[in-house]
């Protein structure tokens, strides 16, 4: 079956659209500044369950992931639009209210206005679409298209502490922390922004699908390979309560929606909260984990898709 | 029940947005240029069913209620991105493809680029997210809050095609032309630049719910009232092969997704294919229809609404 990923490129491909593929798309503004825009789908017993999260926790999801798609650019969020699809029996709850609260605190705290969207019935299932707009200087924006080899390879926070909060859930086994990891994401706005001022920066990505998806995203939208260094990967300490290591270094891998920052750069950067994780080769579409005497293992895909 | 109208009011005051509630949000591009934004939520077997239209319709008109929205606040389309959640069941056929080649063939009528956007999976029906952005001259836009006591209103071409396409559709009675106007929605896009270059505009919105309740949607944001001549409203002459002309009247007052333009002006429009429908008053949120002896019935919305 084709992918989403091969049917992207498809449409790509056939209609020149030469601007899609990137965590946002990048429009020029004006002499000094462009904006940066990105949607965002949620689909209730695909990307959420009702049971599982409270309205508030959905509503700050649903602006979370677009606020991560922009600091994964470098860029400062400013507006957004909530489109929402919802059955009538949900509509004659309280769940909008609580949603809309769980998004505005959120919204605020970034300093994001609300300025449109839409309201639509829906025969069934809960679906959300999630726009979101914001400024970077000109030019600046970072792509996943701009890794070289011999770059250096960052990733941000620890990892796998969302996927296993979604494996402890689908248990019912209560763990306040893991499950905040995977309920309360939290977008990296600001280290994106300092990260962008460092000017050291080749391509960025957020981890939604998963670090050894989203390093492929970054390798083929930059036509290069990558080396990881295994015992460098950040995986979550809380995860080893619950999971053998092997599984937490697998969440930690292949995982979903830990939504930190994978980076490439040109030089070596000091930062509280970055880990330097590998680095760029020239084998375009070679992902490889290398162990501390040097063995290489090829890395397949393993994180999230929809088909 | 809360309609969907008094919940987006409920949430403007309680957060504080202004900016919500136009057919367009309007954002500050440059010294010389506004962007304007709309997002619109199609769902299956609420807004379209997939047996009555072909893919390239649906693609067709996904895009072109967006750019309707556009064209309303007198805007030049510039750019779209197309949030998509589709069965496992539909992804598997070629629905997707033709779906973006009917979008396609309307987004290059009028010069407007995919730039982004996002591919779900659902459990169920089909569902689209719209969004498109567009230029217009700084201060320029036209909003639905500017009509005041005495300003003319018209509206473009004839009303109630829509509505009566899809009673047929429902009745399973073939009329290529009343059928075509449900499904092939033409987005007023160049009358609404036109109308912006006159400079006698003080509202503007466009059909989408239907003529009362979009009326009532520029009487609410401004604060005015209206008269309607019913002897002016141009009803659509092909409804009458198949309805009454009580049926086709009510069809053109309240049946939805015509996408023609109505305005109010400062002075009178000579131009073709605008028709004078009547006029502005000052008792907010009342209007009424006029015969020729001067006889006056108060019009309740009857419009679309989702909830």
């Amino acid at each position: 079956m084709t992918s989403e990923f091969e049917f992207i490129d498809r449409m790509k491909s056939r209609y020149g659209l030469s601007r899609i593929g990137d965590d946002c798309a990048v429009l020029p503004k004006d002499h000094l500044t462009d904006t940066v825009i990105t949607a965002d789908m949620l689909v209730e017993d695909i990307d959420f369950r009702l049971d599982w999260a409270t309205p508030e926790q959905i509503g700050h999801k649903a602006l979370a992931v677009s606020l991560s798609d922009i600091a994964a650019m470098g860029g400062d969020p400013k507006w957004a639009m909530l489109s929402i699809g919802v059955s009538e029996k949900l509509w004659k709850t309280d769940f909008l209210d609580r949603f809309y609260s769980g998004w505005h605190a959120l919204a605020t705290e970034f300093g994001v206005k609300l300025i449109g969207g839409d309201v639509s019935r829906t025969p069934g299932h809960l679906v959300i679409d999630s726009v979101a707009g914001g400024e970077v200087a000109k030019g600046r924006a970072i792509p996943r298209s701009g890794a070289k080899a011999g770059d250096l390879m960052y990733v941000s926070g620890e990892l796998g502490g969302a996927a296993a909060g979604l494996k402890l859930l689908e248990q019912g086994v209560a763990d306040a922390e893991l499950i905040e990891k995977q309920l309360h994401v939290y977008p990296q706005v600001i280290l994106g922004k300092q990260l962008l001022q460092l000017g050291l920066l080749s391509a960025m990505i957020d981890l939604s699908d998963g670090l050894s998806s989203d390093l492929m995203h970054v390798c083929r939208a930059s036509a290069v390979g990558a080396i990881l260094y295994t015992r460098s990967i950040p995986v979550d300490t809380k995860i080893g309560s619950h999971f053998a290591a092997a599984d937490a270094f697998d969440m930690a891998l292949n995982g979903g929606e830990d939504f930190q920052l994978l980076f490439t750069t040109t030089g070596p950067v000091e930062m509280d909260g970055v880990t330097l994780i590998g680095y760029i080769t020239d084998e375009t579409g070679q992902v490889y984990l290398e162990e501390d005497d040097g063995t290489r293992t090829r890395v397949v895909p393993g994180g999230f898709r929809h088909f």
